[in-house]
């Protein structure tokens, strides 16, 4: 949904037959090709539940239940093989291997992963960071990974894994960028009313491929924008429930945030 | 120290005959007038235990001594009665109002406070609230200050309580000011090597007021401009023990840095 407003996607995914939602339905009228969207009868949807601290920052998983996802992936229809910026939403990491193989030619590969996976597959994970152009992870998560609580430090080690870009969202406190020895720095959008950060993470990738696949750029100074993007895209989703945030504005409305970003950081 | 890299600085305070350094020799060759520094026989200087946590951010206090600051306030010598840019170090709130009421019009008045005083004198702390151009206090402090868990909103109550200007110390996250309806949010300068974040707090006060000093304003955009230097005096503070980041450079590293933040956040 968010990447969906800097211009064509197209999305891979499965769902059980039990999803309450209609997704033909939720993006109907956007330029998201779900041609790639498997809806697998007589399986669950993945679910998590989990708890927030008072800040809305922390937070932890009370229980996962994968269901469809412990089984085999879905599928990339053969007319997304030629897709140049792919961005791999957190599965488990030997899945997202198996979809990013079916890729001929990508150009850019992000990813996210999660506690559950660095904790429980920390190896699959590596092999993956190898593959990929640029892991999009959280602070905790980054701590988790390397063992290294100064964050700057932390994405150097897994840089050193075998990447060559490492973002980490911290949250209201904002997020940092770092590649080929250059850093950068941008705080959250600073908001007063936060409902709900789920999916704030996928959000903020979503601003931020879309943006890069806009372009078709990857330089710092384009990472840099795209950092941006992604920041107002997440201050949208976590004003409200679900969607909510991201189905009510269009691109004009990101535009004037990422302006109001702008000003609110610069001197 | 870090308010006089930007020019002349008056010193107010009072120490026991207890204390190990010699605050002459320790100053000495800087533009810092020591009138005001009373060295009080058979007084013990003020003493704060404390543990910092892994992260080097939250910290917890272990014991504090208030010795010579639970006695008399020190006075403002004569000669500093005219002072314009005043900065009310962290100490009781009626002491802070006392030393106040000593300069005869003052443009523009900062002050510092902790939780020991929010949780034991908040009517005093109130008081000085009312009487101050600007409260710059830290992320558990304005919390605990306002009950109020989102730091804008808890910048906007303490605007409530009468004063013109926030700025909150987010640690390793950054700062924030809000004043007269606008905001602006700065991260802090991103360092691999962290020795002890003792003094942070001061340092950016003494960079922040120091620059605002310097140029005699306190526009808004004059106070985005501070609240960089401000951050970037506690940059160096926090790379070593004491004293020694600050007395190891000059003017030019602060403006070097200054401009590394600039290109560190700006997109």
């Amino acid at each position: 949904m968010a990447a969906g407003f800097f211009g064509p996607v197209r999305l891979v995914g499965v769902i059980g037959s039990d999803c309450p939602f209609d997704l033909a339905q939720v993006f109907a009228g956007r330029d998201v090709d779900l041609t790639g969207l498997e809806i697998r009868k007589n399986s669950k949807t993945f679910r998590w539940v989990g708890s927030y601290s008072e800040n809305m920052d922390n937070r932890t998983t009370d229980y996962i239940e994968l269901n469809v996802l412990a089984e085999e992936p879905p599928g990339v229809p053969e007319g997304f093989s030629d897709s140049k910026f792919v961005f791999l939403a957190n599965t488990a990491p030997n899945l997202q291997l198996k979809l990013l193989n079916q890729i001929d030619r990508p150009v850019f590969v992000a990813a996210d992963t999660m506690d559950f996976w660095i904790e429980g597959h920390p190896e699959d994970l590596k092999k993956l960071i190898k593959k990929i152009n640029c892991l999009i992870i959280n602070e905790d998560e980054a701590r988790l990974l390397t063992a290294e609580h100064n964050l700057i430090k932390a994405a150097e080690k897994i840089l050193d894994i075998g990447t060559e870009v490492v973002v980490i969202k911290k949250g209201e406190s904002g997020s940092i960028i770092c590649a080929g020895g250059e850093r950068f720095v941008l705080p959250a959008f600073p908001a007063a009313e936060v409902k709900d950060p789920t999916g704030a993470g996928d959000s903020f990738a979503g601003g931020l491929m879309g943006y890069l696949a806009q372009v078709g750029r990857t330089d710092f100074e384009s990472l840099k924008q795209a950092l941006a993007y992604g920041t107002v895209a997440a201050s949208f989703t976590i004003a409200d429930f679900s969607l909510a945030g991201l189905t009510s504005i269009n691109k004009a409305d990101i535009d004037r945030r990422l302006e109001t970003l702008r000003k609110l950081t610069q001197f």
